[in-house]
């Protein structure tokens, strides 16, 4: 997606710890006409496949699910990460072991919300080691629910994420994929 | 907003410590049809007023932030309340009580997102007590931004939020106001 790799070309910035940093427009601000584009796009990458559901994981991930679900005209559902006062006893979990944070988590997603009548897409900002994205195949499979596939905005080619998903025979979708953030420079696959 | 009313009443339930669950089309799923008419009532409340960017604090709030964006083609942001990788020392911060987690958090904005030729508009999906708007608007004061109004998807109208907001001369607007939930029962503001 050339208008992405554009942007983060020009914006991005690689922290010290080998971060991503795309805060001004993917992950505490987010240009809303880029996120109209992104929701198309995967739209258009997952399209006639008779999808649900789109799940994500609070909190970056959330303005492209909706978008998605948005055009799909079906609703969006995020796990939670963090403690939250209106989840009982009946849901689904996952224990995920978060890079940014450096800390193991659960995540949680509310029985009800997911069923095994429901087709499911999953949506994220980023792919890293895949932590996130198997934790979130673990509570799909726990509801029964089929998968669709899995489609992040920004893939970290570099790392395992991709390699673990499509081991589980699941089809992976990139929007844009990163080879190599070396001394910095950003370079994407072709 | 009568088809929100509508559907809290429906499908919203109250939870024996006094909290408004409203997983199934607001907080974890998220209806995005239901999702567009409330991002275009707070577009027509707020309209006309110049509003350069909607800010909200994760997670509930953003799909509601970001569709009200969209329809006026500014970005959105969210003040992260949870540590992240990505927020250096160069913040705008400000301590609240979280009721529904029932302890102190900081919230954060990064300085770079929000500045003096901002106007803002606040956006969140509940209001009670206030400490989250205020905190944001904490956050405003100090990027030194122009502050439009707040406004929230689902009021407490017995809780004190309201009072502090308006108290400080800030426009404060709900989508749907409760007066009360004695005994699990539900009753709208007319």
């Amino acid at each position: 997606m050339k208008i992405l790799e554009d942007r983060i070309q020009s914006e991005g910035t690689v922290t010290i710890g080998g971060i991503l940093k795309v805060d001004t427009f993917i992950n505490q601000m987010i240009d809303t006409e880029l996120m109209e584009n992104i929701g198309e796009e995967i739209v258009t990458r997952f399209s006639n496949l008779g999808i649900t559901k789109i799940v994500t994981l609070e909190s970056s991930g959330i303005p492209f699910a909706c978008e998605a679900a948005r055009r799909l005209k079906i609703p969006a559902v995020f796990a939670r990460k963090y403690e939250y006062v209106t989840l009982d006893d009946s849901i689904y979990q996952s224990r995920i072991f978060s890079y940014t944070r450096k800390k193991e988590m659960v995540i949680r997603v509310g029985k009800g919300l997911i069923t095994e009548t429901d087709k499911v897409l999953v949506v994220d900002d980023f792919l890293a080691n895949g932590s996130a994205a198997m934790g979130l195949l673990d509570i799909l499979a726990q509801s029964g629910a089929d998968v669709a596939g899995v489609c992040v905005v920004i893939e970290k080619g570099f790392q395992k994420g991709r390699e673990k998903i499509e081991g589980k025979g699941i089809r992976f979708e990139a929007l844009v994929t990163i080879d190599s953030m070396e001394n910095g420079k950003i370079e994407f696959r072709k």
